[in-house]
C-alpha cells in the first residue's frame, strides 16, 4: 500500500495524566517497603488498616452463612442494576436509619467504600474545583481526586483537642471553587469521635457557605465507652450530605469490596441532578459483586449486636494497652483514641537527632525492631506515626516493648532537651511533605 | 460570629461534567423502557447480554465449588494487593497463554471487564485524545471515555463482509491524537469472528501508524464450528496490546464482576510507564472481590472443556434457528453470526412506512408482541436490531414467530417495493444518531 501513514511516525506511548497523577500513598509505601526487617525478629506489621490480617478477628458466622447461601442462588449470578439490587439497597436503607430518613432510592451500592467515595467526589466536583480534606486524614481522597484535576485543600485538625476540626481554618479554606467538605468521623488515622455539638459546628460552616458534605462514616458505630456516634447527616437541616460506608471494617471483610453512598437531601438541593449523576457514574463498572449484594440483606439484618460489641471492646482494650505502654516510650506522645481502630503517636523528632524525619524513624524501626508503623507522611502529617490496634494482644504488647527499646536506644537529650517542651509536636502551617 | 462567609451566597450544586456526560445507553434503555408489553403475551427479553437471565445456562459446579471453598478461606476476607492476588494473576496468565507469553506481572485484575476496559482506556488516553471504536460496536467505550473528555471516533464494519473492519476507513480515522484502536473480537453486537489474515491487516494498520491496540476479547473462544479464535496479541510483532477479558460470559457469572487486563508489550514500547499507570489506576478502588479472586485459580484450571463446548454448541444451534426463522420475516435481513452470543438483524425501514425508525420498531414490537430487542441505536447503528441467543430454545422460537407476525402486519410493499433492493440496508457515512 502506498498510503502515507496519518498517525505518528514512531512509537511514543505515554501514560495518561490521570494514570500518572493517581497515587495511593499507603499502598505504595506498604507494597514497596525498601527496608529489610531485622532477620532476628519476626515482623509485626501495625501498618495496614486490615483487621483480618492476623486471623484473630473474623466475621461472624451469620455473615459467612449469608454468602454461602448467595453462592447457591441464581440471583447472585446475573447482572444487577447499575446502582445495585433493590433488596440490597433496601437493606442498606434500613441499616442506615440512624442517618435520617433513608429509602432504597437514596442508596447506590459500590465496589468498596473507596468506590463509594469515588462516586461521591466525581458526582460533585469538576476539574479545577476543590474539596476540603482533614489533615491528618486518610488519603483516598487525594488518590481519587488529584489525577482528575480536582484540587485538594486541607483543613487542620487539632491534636491537643482530641483532633477536633479547627473550625476557623475550615471556614477559611472555603472558596468559590469548593465542591465539598469531607468529614471523616470516626477518624482514620486519629481515632477521634466528634460529639454532637462539634458536628453541628461543622454543619454550620457548610450551611453558611452553601457547601455540601461528603461524610466518610466507614467507622460508624466504632466508638469506645463513654463516647457516642452521631451520623452527621442526622444533624443537618439544609446541608445535603453524601454518606459513604460499607461492610469493610465493621463486618471484617475488606476484601469483599462492598460499600455504598447514601444521598441525604432534605431540602432538595441536590435535586435529580446529583442522583442521576451518581447513577450514571455507577453504570461505568456496574456495581459490586452480586455474590455479596445478594447476601447483604441477611448480613445487615442478622449480624448480632454482641458481635459488634465484642470487637469494639477488644479494640478499646488494645488502645488502652498501647497508650499505657507507649506513654513510657521516651520521645513519643501517643494520643488516646475515642474510636475507630488506630492511634496516632507524636514523635519529638528533636530528641532523635540522628534520625532525619518520621519517615526514617519508621524505616529504622523496621530495620532494627521489625515493627512497621505508618509514617505521618501517609496522612500529610509529619512528626507522627500511626499504629493499627486490631492485631492480637501479644503482638501489640511485644511491638510496644520493641518501640520503647528503639526509643531508648536512639533518644539523645543532650543540649536539646531544654528546647523541647513536653508537647512540642507542632506542624508548621505550610508543611512541605516529602 | 461576624465573619463574612467566603463561599457561595446561596445553594447551587450541580452534577459534575463527568457525571453529566457519562451514559450507559443500553442500561438506560433497558432500565427505563417506557412502553408496556402486550398484557396478553409474556415478555420475552432478547435485549440484555446476560446469559443467566432465564436460568437455562448455569456455571458448572466446579466454578461454584471454588467459591464455596473461598467463602471458608481466610484469604478471601482481607485486602488484596491493588492489582490482585498473586495466585489469581498467575492463574489468569496461564489461562491466557494463547495470547502470547504472559506472566502474572502482566495481569491486572479488575471489577468486571468494564472496569478492565476503564483501566486500559484511562491508562492510555488523555482528555482531548481519541480512541477508535468499531461501528456497530458495544458502547461501554463511550460510557467510559466521553465524560472524561476522551473523544470517540468510529471506524466502519462491513455488514456485507461478515462485519469485517473497513481497513481503509480505520486507517483514515487515525490522527495525531489517536491514543488507541479498540478491536472487539468476537464481536458484540455482530457475532463476527475475524480470521488470522484479517486480524493481521488490523495489526498492520496499528503498526504503520504506531497506535496501541485495546483488544476486547471478553468472548474469547466463543466461536461456532468452522471458525477459529485468534487472540490479536498473538499476531502482533511490535504493536503493544492491552487485552481485556473476564469470567463474565464464558463462565456465565456476569454478576460476579471479575475481569482483567493483560499487558502485551514484546518490544517494550509501553515500558514501565503504562504498567505503573495501570497499577496506580487499580489502586483507586482496590480491585475485584477477594471472594472471587481467591476462587480464580481453581475456576480457571478445573472448569472442564466439555462445559464450554456445550454452551457454544447450544448458542450455535440457537443462531441457526433464529437465522432460518427470521429469514422468512418480510422486511428483515438477519446476518448469521460466527461466534459470541448475538445476532444483528437488518430492518428495511422503507418497507415499514408507518414506523419512523428502528427505535420505534423495537418499541412497537414490545407493545404488540412483547418481544424486546435492542435497537441499533445502542450500537450507533440505525436500521438494525440485536437479539441475544442465549434464551431457552422455546422462547427464541416463539420470539421469532412473533417477530414474523409483527413484520407481516406492518410491512407495506406498495410503491416502495421497487426502490428497496434486497440488501438495501445501508448506513450513511455521517449518521446522526438520535
Ligand atoms: C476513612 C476511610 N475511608 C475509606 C476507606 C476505604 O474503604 P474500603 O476498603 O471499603 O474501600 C478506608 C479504609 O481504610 C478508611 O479508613
Ligand atoms: C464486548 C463487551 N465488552 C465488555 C463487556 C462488559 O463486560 P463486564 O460485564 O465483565 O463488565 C461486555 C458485556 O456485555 C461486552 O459485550
Amino acid at each position: 500500500m502506498s498510503r502515507r501513514p496519518l498517525g505518528r511516525k514512531e512509537w511514543d506511548v505515554r501514560a495518561s495524566t490521570l494514570a500518572q497523577n493517581t497515587h495511593n500513598t499507603i499502598r505504595s509505601i506498604v507494597e514497596n517497603l525498601r527496608v529489610e526487617p531485622n532477620p532476628q525478629k519476626d515482623l509485626i506489621a501495625l501498618s495496614i488498616g486490615d483487621p483480618t490480617t492476623f486471623g484473630n478477628l473474623n466475621p461472624p458466622d451469620q455473615v459467612l452463612a449469608a454468602v454461602r447461601e448467595s453462592v447457591e442462588s441464581h440471583a447472585s449470578r446475573g447482572y444487577a442494576p447499575a446502582k445495585g439490587q433493590q433488596e440490597a439497597r433496601q437493606a442498606v436503607a434500613e441499616y442506615s436509619a440512624h442517618q435520617g430518613e433513608v429509602t432504597a432510592d437514596d442508596v447506590v451500592l459500590a465496589s468498596g467504600t473507596s468506590h463509594a467515595i469515588e462516586l461521591a467526589i466525581t458526582a460533585l466536583a469538576d476539574p479545577g474545583q476543590n474539596i476540603l480534606v482533614p489533615r491528618p486524614g486518610f488519603m483516598i481522597y487525594q488518590t481519587l481526586a488529584v489525577g482528575l484535576g480536582i484540587r485538594i485543600k486541607y483543613y487542620s485538625l487539632l491534636p491537643d483537642e482530641q483532633w477536633k476540626v479547627d473550625i476557623d481554618d475550615l471556614e477559611n479554606q472555603i472558596d468559590d471553587d469548593t465542591a465539598a467538605i469531607i468529614v471523616i468521623n470516626p477518624s482514620n488515622p486519629c481515632g477521634s469521635v466528634y460529639d454532637k455539638q462539634h458536628l453541628c459546628e461543622i454543619v454550620d460552616v457548610a450551611s453558611r457557605n452553601h457547601v455540601p458534605i461528603i461524610a466518610d462514616e466507614i467507622y460508624e458505630h466504632f466508638v469506645f465507652s463513654g463516647h457516642k456516634f452521631h451520623a452527621i447527616s442526622s444533624l443537618s437541616e439544609d446541608v445535603p450530605v453524601l454518606t459513604c460506608s460499607g461492610l469493610t471494617k465493621r463486618f471484617l471483610v475488606p476484601g469483599w469490596r462492598m460499600g455504598w453512598v447514601i444521598v441525604h437531601d432534605r431540602h432538595n438541593i441536590f435535586g435529580k441532578d446529583i442522583r442521576n449523576g451518581l447513577n450514571n457514574l455507577a453504570s461505568r463498572i456496574l456495581g459490586p459483586s452480586a455474590l455479596v449484594q445478594r447476601a447483604l440483606p441477611s448480613i445487615l439484618k442478622y449480624t448480632p449486636q454482641s458481635f459488634f460489641d465484642e470487637v469494639i471492646l477488644f479494640i478499646e482494650s488494645q488502645a488502652k494497652l498501647a497508650y499505657e505502654e507507649l506513654r513510657r516510650a521516651p520521645g513519643l506522645r501517643p494520643i488516646m483514641p475515642q474510636g475507630a481502630m488506630y492511634m496516632m503517636i507524636g514523635i519529638k523528632m528533636a530528641l532523635f537527632p540522628s534520625i532525619k524525619n518520621e519517615f526514617q524513624f519508621v524505616e529504622c524501626l523496621v530495620k532494627e525492631q521489625s515493627v512497621f508503623c505508618l509514617p505521618g507522611k501517609c496522612f500529610e502529617y509529619p512528626n507522627y506515626m500511626r499504629i493499627v490496634l486490631t492485631v492480637p494482644e501479644a503482638y501489640l504488647r511485644e511491638a510496644c516493648q520493641r518501640i520503647i527499646i528503639f526509643c531508648k536506644e536512639h533518644i539523645d537529650y543532650g543540649e536539646k532537651r531544654k528546647e523541647v517542651a513536653n508537647d512540642d509536636i507542632t506542624v508548621p502551617h505550610n508543611i512541605e511533605v516529602l
